[in-house]
């Protein structure tokens, strides 16, 4: 038995984005249902090289399929100038969960972007306003290109405003999109009063206030990974209704992670987790006015569903390379 | 930047024991001197498959080296009769720490045998006799054979008696040796009161009890992995200096799990940890006689140091597959 190797423009063809929303949006809700299992990430901290590793192990079930992978990540942020390389390297396994073969390994890193932008779809798609038009991002790094890619997948997205301190990164964004959408450089004002906003920087000092967004603005708040990181002023987080992907995730290293230790956000102030949402568990938007927020830590189910869909469509196409890593015959 | 991609055929070429023996002792020495990070094994359970994953995350640093890496393993005990499969099937990936670059992705089933045979091999060189010429395995499956190739890399190994109830199990065994060793099949008694002994067998009920081993005999038992395994009776326990790899793993799935937790072994009748013989904080072998066990589970130190050699030595020669897994230019 073979085992299919998939390089980054492979995750890249193959993770479909409006197959990953919907295979992300099923894992969102299998967790809701108690169908997934997801150990706690696992930590290798290397001060002396300032990076860490994480072991994200995942099974979940929905009604049609269920699946198993590990996704083996690491976060080096002296990656790009010392080694000329990217702070995030991701490697994922995808397993077969009756037999435990693996049946791909991939490319983790244009994976995890991918499940990143599906989930922002996800909440998007219940809080944003149906006739979301216009998309404002916040950070014009990698994650940003496929928060545009996902977001207009669930939403008539026609105008973008992209917003960084980098002109040189905005550029090369609009660039990218010109042509299929009216795009263009902006403030943290001008993005932030478009009918969604995706926030993708790594800051640890607020950068959006209530004043930046529009009254009915719903912001998918997507940088913060670590414990200190925030990118919404506590006001803008006090005056929304606060949507997250896991509670236990969310509150210790996502964006409400600094509100909810300090006491100014309490668990009466989540509205709930997503995959409540996609049950029907809880509302999603349920007026025309009113800012919403969807606080994403990014799961390891979201990997394994995406990693699912990557496989699928690659073998579906006889596409990847056929590798015999493991001798079945012993 | 490319991935190696190493095969069983590779790792078992490039996996030489003498080698690997060597990086296994310096990680057992790594782990007490604390130089190791190795978050505890994360487990998903399928019961529905009668199966389970576990996530293996390590790192560790000798005076001359580190490396890092995971090795994703299962047991799934109905593979060889449901799906022609092993039991056992383990993808390993080898990380640069500096970078997290996943320097090498090898079959972890044949590297799972090698560290193993090693670590049998590390505490046979610490416990056994100096002249130790015969060697008794119990069990003849796919881990009896690398205890034979790694013990006679310590000791100079003449007679094996090789003892299973599956004489087809056994025929094989004694066909692969033939020539190079003068190995026969025997009662578990026979093969017990050779100067070595190793027990390779998942049963529950202990099999080999002290009237089984000679008055120096070494025993390696290797067989228990899980909460209710034990290859040894009590009473032969309780006769030998037993030599554990780990306390919470031994106490836990080792061989000394049951009688442990029934309170019929404590801390006190535990010598040491192997890693305090390599680095000379306990004794080894003492007297000509008496009796020692080494109760190996397993650590995934054992694995990234494995895994560093099977890497340095196939990279030496140019051999693998390389593969541009991750576009390092994004």
């Amino acid at each position: 038995m073979n085992t299919l190797l998939l390089d980054s423009d492979d995750v890249d063809e193959f993770a479909r984005l409006a197959d990953v929303i919907e295979a992300v949006e099923q894992a969102f809700a299998a967790f809701e249902r108690g169908d997934t299992q997801m150990p706690a990430k696992s930590y290798i901290d290397l001060p002396q090289y300032n990076g860490d590793f994480r072991s994200m192990p995942a099974y979940l079930e929905t009604d049609e399929w269920d699946a198993a992978g590990l996704k083996w990540v690491n976060v080096h942020p002296d990656n790009p100038a010392k080694h000329d390389l990217p702070t995030v390297l991701g490697t994922m396994i995808y397993s077969d969960p009756e037999t435990a073969f693996p049946l791909a390994i991939m490319d983790g890193t244009t994976l995890t972007m991918k499940r990143t932008g599906a989930a922002a779809a996800v909440a998007t798609d219940y809080l944003a306003v149906d006739d979301a038009s216009s998309l404002g991002i916040v950070g014009a790094g990698v994650q940003s290109y496929t928060q545009l890619d996902a977001i207009s997948e669930v939403r008539p997205i026609e105008e973008v405003v992209v917003s960084d301190p980098d002109e040189e990164r905005v550029q090369e964004f609009v660039a990218a999109y010109e042509g299929r959408f009216d795009v263009r450089s902006g403030s943290i004002a001008a993005a932030g009063n478009c009918d969604v906003l995706s926030t993708v920087t790594p800051v640890e000092d607020p950068i959006v206030g209530l004043e930046d967004v529009g009254e009915h603005t719903h912001v998918n708040a997507i940088g913060a990974d670590a414990e200190g990181k925030h990118e919404l002023s506590d006001e803008l987080l006090q005056s929304a209704r606060i949507v997250i992907d896991d509670h236990e995730q969310c509150t210790h290293s996502g964006e409400i992670n600094v509100p909810y230790g300090e006491g100014v956000l309490t668990d009466a102030d989540i509205h709930g987790e997503i995959g409540e949402l996609v049950v029907g568990a809880a509302d999603g938007r349920t007026d025309e006015t009113g800012i919403t927020v969807f606080d994403s830590t990014g799961l390891a189910i979201q990997d394994v569903a995406a990693a699912r869909v990557v496989y699928e469509n690659a073998r579906a196409t006889d596409s990847g390379y056929d590798f015999g890593l493991i001798d079945t015959d012993q």
